[in-house]
């Protein structure tokens, strides 16, 4: 039966380019979606598929019921873009000034669009059930999978599958990992009240630069002291403003930045240490801090078993020429909520064409992809899928 | 002779208010005044005095000649205004939109206008000359006294004396001081050249922000360790520029601030060890720092004997009601280059009405002062007039 | 033949527990080892092994040849003691003053013996060869492993194996991991020259107190800001020295710290890293300062088959309850330099009896283990050895 | 009357350099005076002077009265000595093994002396009384200068003067200043109790060094940003101890140093921000610090008209050639607290002889004075009482 998919798939593949085409012509930004979904909508209305649309806000899913009775697989792909100019010059650039699909959720769909088809094409000899979760707002907290899983859209599902596709990683690799993969990533904000005053006078004044450079440098004891050396963090501070005249003595300054890690305990340690240390050394100079501390997606983490299965499974693909075990990515994914429910795991596809010497990164006004990743996106999806809802039965 | 001086300076007191609002009314910025230094050079050229325009750039000087020998003493009065808005509500308030007489050299130059016509009017017992100086621009460093003295303000020049009126102490009141009485005010500017990146990657990326940090903790040693402590000097941030997204490593970042000192071996000494600070610390993080050290103007000190004839005229003059000993001030003044050349020496005067409780300080959009004040410099310069053109002749 | 040697190393848990007892009453400085050696040539040589001692100083070296053909497989015990004080009160105490076998090399040692025995017992059967390298000083950098090594004690060898019996972790369970398993362990002294003085003039003087404090807190970016968050490293500062008199500025101050890594790429940035540092931060001081930095053993990184085999054999062997993937430890060990030359890995054997509630830690003076993990060590080295000669003939 | 005094002083000096040898090789420590005060004490009686031993513990007055009405001035000499062994080579070095005065308090004591002889002398002309004041333990705090005055040696006191010979400034020299001429010199300790571990594992400890390198780094901005840059003020730390193995976290650290000043509510301010840091930055690290800040002598305040007065009575000494308004020492004295009081004034008599090309400080091994200098202080504080007694009446 993985044949035929395959075979279904491949046919597919003019549809899936001509499909990404579409999407990346007319990206929409996270939580503003009309066009995409609806799209996504009628394309598996066409195929017979049960259809909700406005799922926990904007969000579609899409039902295929097999034939013989099995486990209930779910496989996500999220469709928003990102805020970006498009700067690339290819036929299907962006016609919505401004938006750009950056990151390749474009690419997530048309695969899993065609995949559908093609899981359709094979229904007579499919176990269980596939639940398509087409995904809004995944680029902007707090992203559209919360919202989704609170409507329902995990209700009777055993496992979920999702990919990325990665564009400066050569196509026909597949990179997986078992426990934590993409990172939680958090934002915080430090406010310092002092007291400004003349550049001449600084004993009439509370200087709120000096006691901002005290807290950045306090804060590198956070990774380098508190912080078990086994494990991975990060605290970053992005921003400093305090932009006054030369000869005057800042009334306060502004400290933002972020803080990445894989295990929940070692963020709340950190957030208690930040605090901390915000607290402590305004104290040590008699200024007001303050800290507003704002939790991103939590980490990504893969389920064991179903992470070494894509593996596994990866390493069958003919499309796939290699198979990675990676290092976890710093990067945030609300695709970890899934995960908090259902079994499953996240991997990603390598989208760098052979022909390109260096790939534009996600986010860059010239990023763009290989689109014959599609097709290894949706035969791993694809077999995932027949292997699960046929687990166990 | 000081008494007839006093009765024609007060004689003249409606003339120099009149005088004074109308420049109020029509403040020029520096190095872009044009009125005012006609009006000036007509009211000298109505008295009879000799009038050299464009001293400088947009300076005046006038001379007076008395009938006797005598030393040349030079009083200096500057009359450009700031980029302020007026927000007094009074019927001499400025006219030009967003300029201000904001710091009283209004005030100087009328004072000085109707001392130059009661010295006229006792020419004929006066030793020796007067040189009245008129300069522009002594609020933008490079200031209008050094090019005034290239063009030769100061030739055949014995002594020179000046004031400011300084609007929070209580008019009748002189300050005086042997010495340094006014700061060298320097601009510094840091740059950090650092290299940006994700926030997530800290390795990859070389941390401006965090080297900033370091630069501006390691600033307070200076005058913590390496000035003498019976020395004044400051050291002071004012800008802190490094805005970025939280999650972006700061690619580069910039600390501009401002340096006081009221001797030259410090302030060299200041200027080497911000160098050796930026270039240290950069090197331990492996980032380019550059520095601009700007000098603005030198340190005002006084000439001893002439500052202390300054305290014994003053106690004399019957509105002078207190002399007091000032601590030096850590603002700047460009009448310092004019006592690199000749002697004499600088003094407040205090022209807060008793009606005020809380004045405005300078610089401030309300600034405002009282013009009984106008007397009191009047007559400190003239009697120094007097007093030092006679001198041992 | 897997049954018959566990059978005869049961047979000889009483001379093992025995030879352990002796060799605790009797401990050896590292390189001062001189009963100890002799001992264990001895009883190698009772057995008709073929015995070569001062290898590479105090080391002994001891071949078993199997009847079969088969791959040289090494065993490696280390004996050394530790300059502590015993502070047990049991009948095997040791009775040579401030010395102490307060790491359980004594139990290494006893355990390879009795195997050595067993496997004697079963040569006719043996394929390959095995030496047993009883290794001096592993306690004293630079060790005995690096001149064994020289001198030969790895020639001919295909695999090596190695244990660390663990009092606190319970006798049967079993530790291993691929890939790095103990940190490389080094040394760093700073000493800054500034110039001593009076503590009321301290423009006088280089204050190499406020320069250290500078360096430490610099230090903590090391990790925080410049190695891979995705890698684990440790930069402690353990010493500062700088004891004057309350009002004397120091002449100079000397910090002492230890940094931990598993990569040596990572280890090679980190000495870069604080020599940059200290240049950078004394530089800015217009201080002197000096790195000595001194690499202890590298990191020791099993290698993955034979990692993942310790795993697999363990499992199989009755006396073994628990098979774990530990986590790297941070402590160092010279058995890394072995792994540089040949396949092999390293392991620790747990020694906790279930009858004590908390056990010393290692190199405390109250220290000791259960001395049944003898056999589980002995088992476990027995049927590697019996695997790995065996292994591809 | 001024010139029969210094024939009389001229006629002692012999005397008064013998005193001075002998007191020199019989020096005793501070609060364990025995043979010098009762030296002192005959001597006076001799004279017949009324004499109070024990005065607030081993201090001499003696009272001499004028013929005349006056007021009652006191002239203060101190005689400890300090525990360090004499190393000059001259007949008169001291012979009691580890004490010496190396701070010319028995030059002090020997010029009292012979001026008390010689104001003896004239005493048929002398107005008022005269005090000597001999006080024990000015190197010691808390010192004698206190207990003395609360036992009465002020009573009745109008005027007070002291004096100090100077090693380091040319015989003939006097230095005198109006205000604060000597600093206050407190110390500090700062604890940091954090919590030790294994360096290899920080997050399970508290480093108390880190937190250190904080604090001493945070204490500069006490002098850089809280200190009115026109007062004076000093924070060195002296001493910073936590020596421990270099694989060790510090379980604590102790910071001790030194605090100057002129101003007492400068002083306050100082130690409130002392312990802000302290509290603060150990908040920040979660860790227990404590400060002890322990006063020393207040900063000595000389009274301006008596301060003044010197100045002119010293130009008036033919053995004085130079007049010196000096900066003000940072070092601390108790006469400080006499001032407090009854007014008066300190000086510095110079005492390194024109054949000296460079003399030892003070506190030095090797320490010695040009013993002509004590007919210099003996004649300024001879015409300062002549002229103090003889004030208003």
């Amino acid at each position: 039966m993985k044949e035929k998919l395959f075979t279904f798939i491949e046919e597919n593949y003019e549809e899936m380019v001509s499909l990404r085409r579409h999407l990346h012509e007319y990206p929409e930004l996270s939580f503003q979606e009309v066009e995409t979904p609806k799209l996504i909508a009628d394309y598996h209305r066409k195929l017979g598929h049960e259809v909700k649309e406005q799922v926990g806000g904007r969000g579609v899913i899409a039902i295929l019921k097999g034939k013989h009775p099995g486990k209930t697989v779910a496989l996500r792909a999220d469709f928003d873009a990102l805020p970006i100019q498009d700067e690339k010059d290819v036929p299907y650039k962006s016609k919505n000034a401004g938006v750009m699909h950056a990151c390749g959720h474009d690419g997530h769909t048309a695969s899993l669009l065609g995949l559908s088809k093609a899981l359709n094409a094979v229904k007579g000899e499919l176990c269980g059930t596939i639940v398509f979760i087409h995904q809004h707002a995944e680029e902007l907290a707090p992203g559209g999978a919360l919202p989704m899983i609170e409507d329902g859209c995990l209700d009777g599902v055993d496992y979920i599958f999702g990919t990325h596709l990665w564009a400066t990683v050569p196509t026909g690799t597949i990179q997986y990992k078992s426990g934590p993969i993409m990172a939680a990533a958090d934002r915080f904000e430090i406010t310092i009240q002092g007291q400004g005053g003349h550049g001449a006078k600084p004993h009439e004044t509370k200087d709120s630069i000096v006691v901002g450079a005290q807290i950045i440098t306090a804060l590198q004891q956070i990774v380098s002291r508190r912080v078990n050396p086994m494990e991975s963090a990060v605290v970053s501070v992005g921003s400093f403003e305090a932009k006054n005249a030369f000869n005057v003595i800042a009334d306060n300054a502004k400290i933002i930045g972020t803080v990445r890690t894989f295990d929940e305990k070692i963020q709340t340690l950190i957030e208690k240490e930040i605090q901390r240390i915000v607290d402590g050394v305004c104290l040590s100079a008699d200024v007001k801090g303050n800290l507003v501390y704002k939790r991103g997606y939590p980490a990504l983490v893969n389920h064991h078993e179903e992470a070494m299965q894509i593996a596994h499974i990866a390493s069958g693909i003919p499309d796939v020429k290699e198979v990675e075990d990676m290092e976890p990515q710093m990067g945030g994914e609300d695709f970890a909520y899934y995960l908090h429910h259902v079994k499953g795991a996240f991997f990603f596809t390598g989208a760098k064409s052979p022909l390109t010497e260096t790939a534009y990164p996600h986010h860059h006004p010239k990023f763009d992809f290989d689109e014959k990743a599609l097709l290894v996106s949706a035969k791993l999806l694809g077999e995932l899928a027949l292997c699960y809802t046929a687990n166990g039965e």
